[in-house]
């Protein structure tokens, strides 16, 4: 049976990846007048008088919401609400199996920026964060920061912040084992949706002086035609020199590369033009833009990918988990620019010196520490 | 320790009543590859083509919301979303424990009707079925109305039905007990907002002749002023003599009375002013409208409260469970008016005869067969 046949046949047979399961049990008439009526008017009570209660006697203390419009899924595109289900129903699996965090998938009948931020808001009360997912770009980024407004409880966009958390902690140790300076390095992020722009932001934030963002029509800048409002925003601070060409122009010379974008777009001529030592992170899925044994039989020093069958897998399971689970405990009500940084350090940490090398630059997902190192690395800048 | 102080203990230790737990467990890379990705694109697309194999593939086959918008809540009133929270995760609890049905509670920042619509709407992809729960009257009507005619799923606003089927299943039993007949019965019903609306019209449904509703004003008939559009169209099929006067004037020579108003209205008089061998459902809570000893020594027959502690315990659980459980396995798209009668009779006939008494008209909630019974009623109707 292939991977895919035993994919749709456990499907059937889970029908429902989650489930909700009671912690007060309900076996007798006292029970069922503690967990509910007569009793339950109680803790009512005291939440409506002091709404800061809801996080000691309802489950806004423990559980997200992941939320999705199904308009930018996987590598499937806009499969639609319906569709998104299993994606959303798999993300709230790993939220409560890696992090302890109760996770409810809701699947958004409308791509109405409007109407989702709406919606969101409007079932905010019951949930302590909300996750969003597979959102197409540009509508993510209003989504997010409007919410992240309206709302008084963390609002992540783990396509987003995930992302570019996991391929910061790549890059830290990556630095470690190629001796690359951050101030002296030139990097190239292809691929300009909502991973892309959100890698650029935050190797900003961490410092990188130089950041190229490329997209299809090559790089970026403010000459370029046809950008959106959030990749005219990234003009501000990416390519200061104001370069035009193509990748592989802005490949000449680089030092780190990050792909968020198609297979095999990448040659070994490309890479071979790069600075001695060249980092990659080729997270194009389930083909990187460039196979990890070429772009190292080209020169390159690092390589990573999406994959978790070669070595140096971005895998988001190693951040989302543990930044909600420190965000409740802690009860944050933002996830800041400091907590992104913060966390891609936590995750670059669990690897220990002795331990680095150029096939080992990130925890493993299954690595027990890692939600725990994360989140409280979250509650400490809380 | 008092129950309400044990209710707050409780419900301190729960931290939240439900949690959600992985039906699908990862604890190797194969479980992740086989839940998440890239296994999980593999029902996505199935889904795209096939919309209907959602009930395949993902918990919209046997999840349902639990939605309110805190404006009604028990006898609590007006409490808001978060204060709304103890009462609707109380309410997820019972559809699991006693329906095996997973439910989500959602509880809304808003309490605009065309909101409430609008939101319902954009996050059912999720959910085989929508709960409404402790929305106020008239609006109620409304929502519910329309998100009927919106939705493919069921959608059932339990306060109304929920109540109005085991109110029926009791009067069913308590006419095999007096021996009176439905078609010689008058009934009055106190009480004009959600519950009392629609029990008056499923005992209509039933085939109950003579059906009198009151409010605090008394009886409700054409000519009376300040009524509610949806009061408004019951003076249709209510109070056909167009009779006016005070509840006390209702109830002379009355069968049946059926109280959702407010603790002690009813009196020893009143009651004895009623046909003999009267029967009483008084539901107010946690006060009846009379007290069972009282009612019985003015000559009442059956008596039954929304309390546990007095026999005839009405009490929704009875119904909501099984019929969500039969409805999401017989992929209803709607809960049937059929379907609400044939859920009273199976409820009423759980009770078999020779145990029928004045003081035994309804199964108890912890009664095993419940479920089973209703599940199949709303099951051979699909």
């Amino acid at each position: 049976m292939t991977n895919s046949e035993k994919a749709l046949q456990m499907h059937e047979q889970w029908n429902g990846k989650i489930e909700t399961t009671a912690k007060s049990h309900v076996n007798s008439r006292e029970d069922l007048a503690i967990a509910y009526t007569p009793g339950v008017a109680e803790p009512c009570k005291v939440i409506a008088k002091d709404p800061d209660a809801a996080y000691k006697y309802t489950i806004k203390s423990n559980t997200i919401a992941v939320v999705s419009d199904g308009s930018a899924v996987l590598g499937l595109g806009n499969i639609g609400a319906r569709a998104a289900m299993p994606v959303m129903e798999g993300k709230a699996v790993l939220f409560k199996e890696f992090g302890g965090v109760n996770a409810v998938p809701i699947c958004l009948d409308t791509q109405d920026t409007e109407e989702i931020i709406k919606t969101v808001v409007n079932i905010a009360p019951a949930f302590g964060g909300i996750n969003l997912e597979d959102i197409s770009a540009p509508r993510c980024f209003e989504i997010e920061a409007r919410l992240k407004e309206l709302l008084d409880i963390p609002v992540f966009h783990d396509d987003q912040h995930g992302t570019a958390i996991v391929v910061l902690a790549g890059i830290i140790n990556a630095l470690k084992v190629t001796g690359k300076k951050m101030e002296e390095c030139k990097v190239v992020v292809n691929g300009a949706g909502s991973a892309g722009v959100a890698i650029t932001k935050l190797l900003l934030t961490y410092g990188f002086p130089n950041v190229i963002m490329c997209d299809i029509n090559g790089m970026i800048s403010k000459s370029s035609p046809n950008l959106n409002w959030m990749q005219e925003k990234m003009t501000e601070v990416t390519n200061l020199e104001g370069k035009t060409g193509t990748l592989a122009d802005a490949l000449v010379g680089a030092d780190i590369f990050v792909g968020v974008s198609a297979p095999n777009i990448v040659t070994k001529e490309m890479v071979a033009s790069m600075n001695q030592d060249a980092i990659l992170f080729a997270m194009a899925n389930p083909v990187p833009e460039i196979m990890p044994d070429l772009a190292k039989e080209a020169g390159a020093k690092v390589v990573g990918t999406g994959r978790s069958d070669f070595p140096n897998q971005v895998n988001n399971v190693v951040a989302f988990p543990g930044i909600f689970k420190g965000a409740l405990e802690g009860r944050a009500t933002q996830i800041t620019e400091d907590m992104k940084l913060a966390t891609a350090k936590a995750i670059a940490g669990l690897v220990a010196d002795e331990d680095l090398s150029e096939n080992n630059i990130l925890p493993e997902a299954f690595d027990p520490r890692v939600a725990e190192a994360v989140s409280k690395a979250v509650k400490e800048l809380i």
